[in-house]
């Protein structure tokens, strides 16, 4: 992060023709992007959206609405161009690359045993890692993978505690019936692994998954990279805790795009200390929610950079 | 409102690759737009951003925290492209047209008479209803007038009742004394001229200004031409009031783009049974929350619109 260029990003936004701080959030945006980018008057020319797809053992369990071949079905349907995710990096000018981790090898159920062996999480970690633009100026990391709200319950109750009832939800639509069995099934992970909330990436190896994996590692890359983050939602925002929960700070180049359907999403926001830029009500995961802030980071960048001061436009000050 | 064409793209919904509402308000907004465009399947091609300027006699009360020629100003300001709004119509492809309203003519002072006269009142509305774009497929109406937060508080107060205070706020940033003495000049207008509930477009030539009968009149333009409208902030949504007081169901067409920072906005858009789409602090008028928020009609149409079904993906449904 660059100091310097936020400030002079934020002497800048104090000369713009506008009332100070009328465009709220906006400002804000803009110059935390600026320190990122080490550019005092950035612009926004390379998003790029990433979505990672992975299988989970778990699903044996029948935690899901849809079965587990929809996964690769979806990224067959990504790489189509059908998908929610593919309209909206379109809209809004972002590359998009989509990554299938091992989907012919489904991670271990983990009410049996670790989700990932060590040679499983590094290969994922790294695969996120690799799959970041260094050209990119923003990044959204979105995934699919049939089953993975239950994991990411069970990652975020390994990092936070609490019990598996305040971190499981509604997925892509389960039945009150359907969420009682994922709620066990989270808890029976919980119980076979113990007590992991001092190691976050034994958690992620044991109760994640590759998806989650790959994203935590290219939201790391980016931080190298200082490219900016958009998280997306629940299970977006869980494999990012891992970095958090790691080293307190490591998110400091995310912004959360949006606070998403999914229960417990607005929670974990919370303990990140992460306020959502949208509230629409999605739940759809690939990125999406993530991938329609872009538009506000746009918004915002736009304003700042092409806007013209007080004394450039002979406009009175307040 | 084509009632077919919103059943077609509930039907069309319903069978895109995603869980059933997995884009929540997207899907609404998508078929609502798609209702209103009479086609299932629709595009945003060409969204319109109005700006419309107007000066108020009122601002001799000392009612803002900046100069009455700021209007001028900031309306060449417009013309250059120098402005919030520019840059945001630019962002989201939007044509942007500033329409300034006899600037050299303040209406008159509120306290001392009727802003306007009937001539007046109908030259604005008619120079509104000119201006929307036939070929527009999805309009914004913003304005730019020193000192327009106190007339669109006499304005809404007079539509919804309540005291003066309640729809008075701190504009483009008076201090507590200035808000104090808004408060009063407010309470002077609506003395002066009486009990006017009952007649909202008298409300409208009392208190209001020409900029804010120029909005209604292209909002109502709009509703003829079947063009949704995006509502802006405090002084558009106290425009748009004045229609929906006339006529219950005037604003079917409008969805609220944001609820600003203006203290009484989210008031305002409640008594209407608007729910914003954003809440990101902006309180800057111009129209750039709504401009803001056209980004996420872009999306949400582009995921109905662009998205395969199920069965043309070959992907298994839940």
């Amino acid at each position: 992060f660059d100091a310097a260029a936020a400030d002079a990003a934020r002497a800048r936004n104090a000369q713009l023709t506008k009332p100070p701080g009328a465009l709220g959030r906006l400002e804000d945006l803009a110059i935390w992007y600026a320190g990122w980018r080490g550019d005092p008057r950035p612009r926004i020319n390379r998003p790029q959206v990433l979505v990672f797809a992975g299988n989970h053992g778990v699903t044996a369990q029948g935690v899901s609405a849809f079965p587990a071949e929809v996964t690769a079905q979806m990224v067959a349907n990504f790489k189509a161009g059908g998908a929610a995710i593919n309209q909206l990096a379109q809209a809004f000018g972002a590359t998009m690359a989509v990554v299938a981790l091992d989907l012919d090898t489904p991670t271990r159920d983990f009410t049996a045993g670790a989700a990932m062996t060590e040679d499983d999480l590094v290969a994922a970690l790294a695969a996120g890692w690799e799959a970041v633009d260094p050209q990119a100026d923003l990044l959204v990391t979105g995934e699919m993978g049939i089953g993975n709200t239950t994991v990411a319950a069970a990652l975020a109750c390994a990092l936070f505690g609490g019990g598996a009832g305040d971190w499981t939800g509604r997925g892509t639509g389960v039945s009150d019936e359907g969420l009682a069995l994922k709620t066990r099934v989270v808890a029976a992970g919980l119980a076979l692994h113990g007590d992991l909330t001092g190691d976050p990436l034994e958690a992620l190896r044991c109760l994640g998954g590759r998806e989650l994996a790959a994203m935590a590692g290219a939201i790391a890359r980016a931080r190298v990279l200082r490219v900016p983050v958009i998280l997306d939602g629940f299970i977006c925002t869980a494999a990012a805790a891992v970095l958090e929960c790691a080293e307190e700070g490591a998110l400091g180049h995310c912004v959360a795009g949006h606070v998403s359907a999914e229960g417990a999403h607005g929670a974990l926001l919370a303990r990140l200390g992460k306020k959502p830029l949208l509230d629409l009500g999605l739940r759809l995961g690939e990125g999406s929610g993530a991938a329609l802030a872009i538009a506000v980071m746009q918004g915002a960048v736009a304003c700042h950079s092409g806007m013209v001061t007080f004394e450039e436009a002979g406009v009175s000050g307040g």
